[in-house]
C-alpha cells in the first residue's frame, strides 16, 4: 500500500466533518446503496443504507449538546480502476458543548470505495479494536 | 459488491488448507511482503512479513496435537485491475487428533487482494468480533 491518501483521505476528512456537525445526510452521503458493515459494537453485520442511516441518526441523537472530533492516523490508501482500499486509526473525542474535552477512544477502520461517477463511495466499512487475550475486552485506548 | 467469490474465495479457501496442515509456509505465501495486519488478538497493528511469519508459527505451535477446521461462511467480493477486496465470516473450530471437537469462535474478515503475477497476495486483512456495549467483551460465537 502506498502512503497516498486520496481518495480514502478525502472520505476520511468528509466522514470527520460529518461526525463534527452530527449531519446524518452528510454522512450517509458517503456510502453507497449495498454497504456492507462489519461495525465496532454489537452486530456482527450490517446491509444497507437504511440499517446505517437509523444507526447514524441514533449514535449522533444520543450526543445531545455534545460533539465529537474525528482524527485521522496512520492512513494508507490503495487505488486501482473502480476501486481504492485505505485503513487507518480514528480517534474519537467527545466534548462538552462548552469544549471541554468529556472521553475518547480509538477505532481501526478499513473502507472499500467503488468509483461512483465523479467521487466515490464506500461500499464496505470495517471498524475494531484489537481484544485482550486474558480478559476477553476490546482495547479501545491506543495509547503512543 | 457482488457475490462472485474469486479471487477472494480462492484465497480464503487456501487459508483455510494451510491452517488445516499447520503449514506455516503455505500459510506466509498467501500474503504481500508489505503486509499490514489488524488482527483481533492484542496488537493495534502488525506490518510486514517477518512479524506475520513468527505470529502464525507460535499459533500453529500452540496447538500442540490439535488441529483447527476454519469454515467460510457470506463470502463476497469486488476486483477491479490489479485491486480485490472481499470480506467473510469465519469460523475456526479446534479438534482433538482424535478428532473430538473442543470449541469454537468467529472472526469477521476483510481482505484486499494485489494482484502478484499469475496469483493475488493480501496486502491487509483486518479481523475483528463486534464488542458488547455493556460487558467490553467481544462476542466471539456467531449464533445463527
Amino acid at each position: 500500500m502506498s502512503a497516498i491518501p486520496d481518495p480514502v483521505l478525502l472520505v476520511l476528512e468528509r466522514y470527520a466533518a460529518a461526525v463534527r456537525a452530527k449531519d446524518v445526510a452528510a454522512y450517509v452521503a458517503l456510502y453507497d446503496a449495498d454497504l456492507h458493515v462489519f461495525d465496532l459494537w454489537s452486530d456482527w453485520s450490517l446491509r444497507g443504507l437504511a440499517a446505517w442511516r437509523d444507526m447514524t441518526a441514533g449514535w449522533f441523537s444520543s450526543l445531545g449538546s455534545e460533539y465529537v472530533v474525528v482524527g485521522i492516523d496512520d492512513a494508507c490508501s490503495s487505488v486501482s480502476g473502480e476501486l481504492a482500499l485505505g485503513h487507518a486509526f480514528l480517534t474519537y473525542t467527545a466534548f462538552s458543548a462548552e469544549g471541554k474535552q468529556l472521553r475518547w477512544l480509538t477505532n481501526r477502520i478499513t473502507v472499500a470505495l467503488r468509483r461512483n461517477g465523479e467521487g466515490w463511495t464506500i461500499i464496505h466499512q470495517h471498524t475494531s479494536a484489537p481484544v485482550d487475550h486474558v480478559s476477553g475486552k476490546a482495547m479501545l485506548q491506543r495509547l503512543p
